[in-house]
């Protein structure tokens, strides 16, 4: 019987990989790093398909029994045509069509899809979205995005492109972003903003976003303060979201999402002041269930309910 | 053979209605003041049912040609259950089940839904929507709102809330809106903002969009820089929910859009400037081609796709 499913989570420093078993647990894991691989995307496939084989061999589990591999990736993909887009993190990979390569590597079934994707299926199915129709499952990270599933199904844009929450300006004015525009929600409240808003408030410029966190769960009052403060922006950014996609549930997930007991309230109190009614009324904001494994989880997804 | 459908749009000034063919043209119209009837929804409910009556009448059509009334309305409906739950302009409309009401009084099934909704049905199908699967058509008038086709449907929220790009925030702070918000990007372009920020550039307070209009396409300097000036606040309000949903189109209708034209290179400019990569490069920005019509039109679509 097929019951496995292998999830592979590509990210600009590691590659994570685990075996999914059929009732969404992680039952065997691998990690290596991106960047020993990075002179060609052909030898990142290479090393991917070399850790599947070795990860299905240290689990006895025969080809027979999987349903396929799926990977996420931190950037455009095509998961129609199998193609990666654009990765802007990882040089060299621009149009690459690693479910093909893969699949002949491997001889398994492989789907491919943008990593918050991945995630948001995962949390969707298995995390803090179970049982919802209309969710936005955003990442609070170095980057800020989101997956969306409306009418119970991922929404990915005619370009694979949507979700992208962390463009959404907050100002008409404001300070340039690596995407070309500016005043995005992502310069406010992405890893590197925070940690420049973190030291200034803390007076010490190489404070890390752990140690506030840390602060803030000893009590301290100006660490708090942050993270109210931080709840604050992030709210702010979620408002045009909401009014304009009505959801019924926004889960929050990504490095600075271990925080998010600090600024949940803050969150909360700007959504209700800010938000239509109809629209606050029915959106909980919830933390992320799944953590770090929502990617791999996310791969069972994606497999059960590929149409490519 | 059932070939006609009944559209009925529902204002707070008129109450406009149709006879839609199956070629989607309108070939019998009638209108009637919504401010007549407002003194009870089953004073209005009963003045479109008899206007329906008539116009039948009037075009020799029998109920049995008839597929249906789809009805357009100003506010928050419930689609499945066919309840309009409020309608922020008309008093009384609380919790109406126009539905059911409408149907037992004219024997004919009745659609009812949202009236910006209903203009992107009939945009999507019949008029500058034709062929796309993913778009937001946006009406600029007293109110800013949208109607959102997402994979080939039409999406409407959980709470049928979804759609509000007028309360989306073009800053974190700003201008105090009705909806209880602010900074929301209809206090910036809605009617009532535009008509005070044009009385201030003509230094001439009772001056109408329609005047400045009519300046622009006499080539007056000063109505053509407001206009540029309009469509740069249009696409600033736009970029977010571009950069979210990656739309293929956007259809611009309501009263406004007359002067689109004037607007249009420097909505593209703001969107070319602000928007990533992808979804700049895939988004086309349009008139709307149904003008008044689209709702009654929109009807037709309704009635044609109703699962309720």
């Amino acid at each position: 019987m097929k019951q496995f499913v292998v999830g592979v989570d590509v990210g600009g420093t590691n590659v994570k990989l685990g075996i999914v078993d059929a009732s969404s647990r992680i039952s065997l894991r691998a990690v290596f790093s991106t960047r020993k691989f990075i002179s060609s995307p052909r030898c990142l496939i290479k090393a991917i398909s070399q850790n599947v084989a070795s990860l299905l061999k240290e689990g006895g589990i025969s080809k027979k029994s999987v349903c396929g591999i799926g990977i996420g990736l931190p950037g455009l993909v095509d998961v129609e045509k199998g193609i990666v887009r654009l990765l802007p993190n990882i040089p060299g990979w621009k149009n690459v069509p690693l479910k093909k390569i893969l699949k002949a590597k491997t001889g398994l079934p492989v789907q491919i899809e943008n990593d918050v994707n991945m995630m948001a299926l995962g949390e969707w199915k298995y995390g803090a979205g179970q049982g919802y129709k209309n969710l936005i499952c955003m990442t609070l990270g170095t980057g800020v995005g989101a997956g969306l599933i409306l009418n119970n199904e991922i929404y990915r844009g005619p370009g694979f492109a949507a979700g992208e929450i962390g463009h959404a300006p907050l100002n008409e004015h404001g300070p340039r972003c690596g995407c070309g525009g500016y005043a995005c929600f992502e310069r406010y409240v992405g890893n590197a903003a925070l940690q420049k808003w973190a030291g200034k408030v803390f007076h010490k410029s190489n404070i890390t976003l752990e140690e506030v966190f840390c602060l803030a769960r000893e009590g301290n009052t100006r660490a708090l303060r942050f993270w109210q403060d931080v709840g604050t922006k992030v709210g702010t950014g979620l408002i045009g979201a909401i009014n304009l996609l009505n959801p019924e549930r926004i889960i929050i997930g990504g490095g600075v999402s271990s925080s998010f007991q600090f600024m949940a309230p803050a969150i909360r109190k700007v959504i209700d002041a800010r938000v239509m009614q109809t629209q606050a009324s029915l959106v909980s904001i919830i933390k992320a269930k799944l953590g770090d494994d929502a990617g791999l989880v996310g791969a069972r997804v994606l497999i059960s309910s590929r149409k490519y």
